[in-house]
């Protein structure tokens, strides 16, 4: 039989997670104290918090524990991404049931471990509790390295949008296996594992986005949001929406529309920005529609080829 | 009836807390974008996390969410200070069940104000997710001004050990309430509200600390902490322990010897530190002990009196 929390204890446990969790460059203390000491060159420090429920935002039949931790640490790092700043730090904290098998918090660990290898992170602290279901909570940190933030509310009339990363297929993989399938595999793959495109954070900031968003809740209800805090009008072109060839497989065979996979679908963390016209955008900047001002006919909000959305995001409570 | 979070829905609910939540001196930017941006002078941040579980952290017939708000803000707060570091933001994630009131979410939010007020931090970030129950998982941020950290590996043989904020308090009103009382009175609000002594971690810093750690597991367990960190012997003279009249009450009545409290209990959130013998110590840090180097017979831990102490720290699996 695998062994259980209860049978490692509390400190057991710490110290295994603490071998697979090695510090990176900029963590100057590492778990083991009351606190760490994370590096902030400029003397600023991002920092973003999002919770993973079990049974809501993950579910251990679909996942493995590697994967939830990849995904736990992607949607926190893509978070600090998108205020064009490089992630330098996680903390997380477990709770979980003393019955939890060691071997799925120590592949927890590993997950969050190799998604903040892809960025130059690593995790500096935690805690660690029991509880009566898994619950992960996890805070990044991040350094903007001397540049301005890129928040929500810069976006100006006459900009462009464009986005970077994929969108939808995380949804599309929810779809498959909330019909009981295990393919195509490349989208049960993008919703177990996202892949946040986390340096075009940064390269956005010094192309000069005068706002951003990591799309995780869905690109027209993310983008709704730039729009209400800029007080602008968005609207988004669905011809340059590219639509894979694997989301029109699954959209075809459950017989939904697959441009509601792009427009409303979350958790791929691709970045959504907009810049000024004249800006020469990198190839992985797709241009997918232009800011306009509010009229009297079209208040703040987002429209997609010019027509009023109804699309809003997804509300945790409702 | 009381409006529940389903009533108002996330982004509702969020409205409300940010408008209760006002921004501290130290933060550039708060809740409403992808991150937040927190003052970290000296380029370096202080960072640590604590996870509440309801049923295990905290009970709601127990503590009003008032008071579980200023405990959660307090526990992580006191981590920070015992690095010697002054706190400037916490993020807070919670995890709630959609039929809980939106009073109670207020009400947390306002303890968790009024806990970072005593000590001129801010909640400048945060997550809000649906759970089965109520998770509350905190992190907060720290500023060392230029110190360097107190860390717990510098305890010294020669050094003493004293010792700032209450000791027992936390666990006397626990184990009133556990007997179905509520007095005293004074236990019991100690245990529903540490006040922990935020400012002695920076003086402690400043007047030449080796080690220290924020008691929040029990006074001989966290030292044992710093004794194996250190590679010390931390000797406990238990004259030197005051036992206030509350906590002898307490353990008359219930049978106990009320210096388990002040050796055992936790959550009061004093802070335990080592100094070099000379430094002249302010009134508010009681000398209760000696370092010294481990023998053969006694080997790095806590003694009590100059015996070996059996006393261990609480493992949250066993």
């Amino acid at each position: 039989m695998s062994r259980t929390l209860a049978d490692l204890g509390e400190f057991g446990l710490i110290r295994l997670l603490q071998d697979r969790l090695p510090n990176g460059k900029d963590v100057l203390l590492g778990p083991g104290d009351d606190a760490a000491i994370v590096h902030a060159i400029d003397g600023r420090v991002v920092a973003t918090t999002d919770m993973l429920v079990e049974g809501r935002h993950f579910r251990r039949d679909w996942s493995e524990a590697y994967d939830i931790g990849r995904k736990a640490a992607a949607q926190n790092l893509a978070d600090v991404a998108a205020m064009g700043a490089r992630p330098t730090a996680l903390l997380v904290a477990l709770a979980a049931p003393p019955d939890l098998e060691v071997d799925w918090a120590l592949g927890l660990a590993d997950g969050l471990r190799d998604e903040c290898e892809r960025t130059d992170a690593s995790v500096a602290g935690g805690d660690l509790v029991r509880g009566p279901s898994i619950v992960i909570s996890v805070t990044a940190l991040g350094s903007l390295d001397g540049r301005p933030p890129v928040t929500r509310a810069g976006a100006k009339a006459g900009d462009v949008i464009a986005v970077c990363g994929r969108l939808g297929w995380s949804a599309a993989g929810l779809a498959v296996l909330g019909r009981g399938f295990r393919s195509p595999r490349v989208v049960v793959e993008a919703h177990r594992r996202p892949e946040p495109p986390y340096d075009a954070g940064p390269e956005a900031a010094t192309l000069g986005a005068t706002a951003m968003i990591d799309v995780s809740d869905g690109l027209v209800g993310d983008l709704g949001h730039i729009a209400k805090a800029s007080d602008v009008v968005l609207d988004l072109d669905t011809k340059s929406l590219e639509i894979a060839e694997p989301l029109q497989a699954v959209a075809a065979a459950i017989g939904v529309d697959p441009l509601e996979f792009v427009l409303t679908g979350g958790e791929d963390h691709a970045l959504a920005a907009t810049f000024p016209s004249e800006v020469n955008l990198p190839e992985r900047w797709r241009v997918i529609g232009r800011v306009a001002a509010p009229t009297e006919e079209q208040l703040q909000g987002v429209t997609i080829n010019g027509e009023k959305s109804e699309t809003a995001g997804h509300d945790h409570f409702r």
